[in-house]
């Protein structure tokens, strides 16, 4: 079992990652018999892992109160919040309630907001079961709902008090929802960890036979270059945070401009990092064969290297930012400055951007 | 021109208190040139100060933008909030927009709800025009929404950058509303401050007169008391700030069982408070000459000294505590040991309270 420690300006808590944790009580502490709970989670999830869940608890003498919501990033919105707090309401769910996220990041952001919210602010534990929310929306108190057109328009940070990461869970992950979270995985390597990068090189083929000693040092390792983060900018202040959205502002132009679910995230951001690395190479900061490295593991993770075909390079700016600095002809961009390191740059000339995309599609 | 600094967690902020605060952009500050600014108000307010506001800012090159919502406490809402998510989103405010609050608690409530949640946390400036706001909703950063029956039930502690509190808004102000708001006034007094106390025994015709001399140093006092317990309770965590609530627990039932809006929430408050110090004085705490001074007080004041005749003494209690432990027969309430001073009491028998209740009835 390994334990990583998050360090917050309020208070800190900790990430437990091992097989078999929901089955016992001790992954949810400071949970105690007689505590009220309210346990939200999804129809996919519900059928695998709800009643394993409730035994633990319930079995403890946790009061558990629950709302299953149907699966979809719709949920992730006011009619979701809607149904959390009509169930605390409803039984009566008061200041010293515990929520507890049972689903992928679209169940723990929301239900994280829901907590942040409720009577200005209440406990809740983060159980995520997708790669993606286990190596990074678990963990930070990033919490959100989306908003009409805008994604995560709406939300606040709100740690949890413990994030429960049972490795079993992955084993029920569709394929495509694995490999979009491995995108995140490399994101990190390439962003932050130059060591890490190679042991994905080295380790990639037991990833994606999900073996759970893979799983277990990958997810250990993520967590900790997360949490090392969130330390040190807990709130998006000062441009550590930022590092993690490597790849992020391409990618959201594919996701935008195709239609939300056309790209996953992870196949968006995975093409992102590329156009992000092949930008730092025109700005004289990246050397090519760490562009082919890139792509190799992309490739063997079974993430594209490049966007749709059916995207201009141009078509791509108008998505890329969404205040006027853009139209003056400048961005502000993650980029690598070698495989492990990256940096926030802000000036970078439209043009430049354009010819980057342009290299990532025909190479 | 009085200052009075709230020093909290994150940061500190000021609240100033003069006569033609908005005709003056220094009140403003850091608002600066060039800032983007949405500005939420209501209906009744917008005609009497929303031109004045906006020459003070555009003419001093702030991007100003609005919202102005009908009035009333329903909009302090879902609804309410959504209008302002859409209004921010269409009109591109970004992390960096500062949103102002005119209007008395329902708008800055709402507005400081909306700011602790667009984009995780932008800025917010409090302009209260009430009474009650100018002493008490403005400051310390609570802010919420309505749902469905329940009052502020979500919400988030969110701290404005700056209070501007001018009295000329208070000479435009309905009398029942500020007749309610010194309510609040008399409960700082009885809670916390004997000498203000005082002052407001020698000084309640001039208040009611809205004379700008007496007001000013009685909302400054209130400010003071207010920031005094925020410094050392921001999040309600230690029973500090509880000691606000005074009167309340008592009042809310009036104003539930009643149907908000048939009492105001400081007539409501008025009785409460009548009501907490009959409980004291049956516990043993509080002398029958000090509950004299009190209701001679608030009758000066035209607050009632009794709630309505058409509640019984025992119709109090199903509202006086959400949670299961007024069913064990014992509450939790803010009572007072003295004029001036207060403190949080568990386990009082419910039958001392509907006794304390009957005797402010027949007295
Ligand atoms: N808060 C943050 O810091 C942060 C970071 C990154 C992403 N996010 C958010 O996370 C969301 C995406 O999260 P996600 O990729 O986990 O998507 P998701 O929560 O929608 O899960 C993906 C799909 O897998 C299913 N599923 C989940 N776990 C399963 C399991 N163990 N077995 C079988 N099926 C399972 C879900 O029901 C869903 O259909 C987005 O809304 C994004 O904005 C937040
Ligand atoms: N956040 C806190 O700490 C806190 C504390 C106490 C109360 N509150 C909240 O505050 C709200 C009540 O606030 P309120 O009493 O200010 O009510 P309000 O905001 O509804 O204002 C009362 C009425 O007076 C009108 N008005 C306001 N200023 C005026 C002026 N200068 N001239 C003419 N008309 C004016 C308003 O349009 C409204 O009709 C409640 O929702 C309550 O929950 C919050
Ligand atoms: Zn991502
Ligand atoms: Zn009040």
């Amino acid at each position: 079992m390994a334990k990583i420690i998050v360090k917050t300006e309020r208070y800190s808590y900790p990430i437990t990652i091992d097989t078999g944790l929901i089955h016992n009580l001790a992954s949810f502490l400071p949970l105690k018999a007689n505590d009220q709970v309210m346990l939200v989670t999804n129809q996919t999830l519900a059928p695998l892992y709800l009643k394993s869940l409730l035994i633990t608890l319930e079995g403890n003498g946790i009061k558990v109160d629950q709302v299953v919501l149907p699966d979809g990033e719709q949920y992730k919105s006011l009619t979701g919040l809607e149904q959390i707090f009509a169930a605390l309401s409803e039984k009566f769910h008061g200041r010293d309630t515990t929520l507890i996220a049972l689903g992928g990041g679209v169940i723990g952001d929301l239900t994280g907001f829901a907590a942040a919210c409720y009577q200005r602010g209440v406990r809740f534990i983060q159980v995520p079961t997708t790669l993606l929310a286990q190596v990074d929306a678990a963990i930070g108190g990033k919490t959100a709902i989306n908003h009409a057109m805008s994604k995560n328009m709406i939300g606040a940070f709100h740690q949890p008090i413990s994030v429960v990461i049972d490795l079993d869970f992955l084993q029920t992950l569709p394929k495509s929802e694995f490999i979009s979270g491995l995108a995140e995985v490399i994101k990190y390597a390439i962003a932050l960890d130059s060591d890490f990068f190679v042991w994905l090189e080295n380790n990639i083929e037991d990833l994606l036979a999900r073996d759970t000693t893979a799983l277990r040092y990958c997810i250990r390792r993520c967590c900790e270059l997360k949490a090392g983060i969130v330390a040190i900018d807990e709130r998006e202040e000062n441009g550590q945070r930022a590092l993690l959205n490597l790849g992020h502002t391409y990618g959201h132009a594919i996701e935008v401009a195709m239609g939300y679910g056309t790209w996953s995230h992870g196949q968006a951001v995975a093409a992102g990092m590329v156009m992000a690395a092949e930008t730092a190479k025109l700005l004289g900061q990246f050397a090519t064969a760490d562009i082919e490295r890139i792509k190799v593991l992309l490739l063997r993770a079974g993430l594209p290297t490049h966007g749709p075909d059916t995207m201009t390079a141009e078509s791509y700016l108008p998505y890329m930012q969404r205040d006027k600095k853009v139209l003056a002809g400048e961005l502000r961009l993650i980029l690598p400055t070698g495989i492990g390191q990256s940096e926030i740059r802000s000036g970078i000339p439209s043009h430049i951007v354009i010819k980057a995309i342009k290299h990532s599609q025909i190479s």
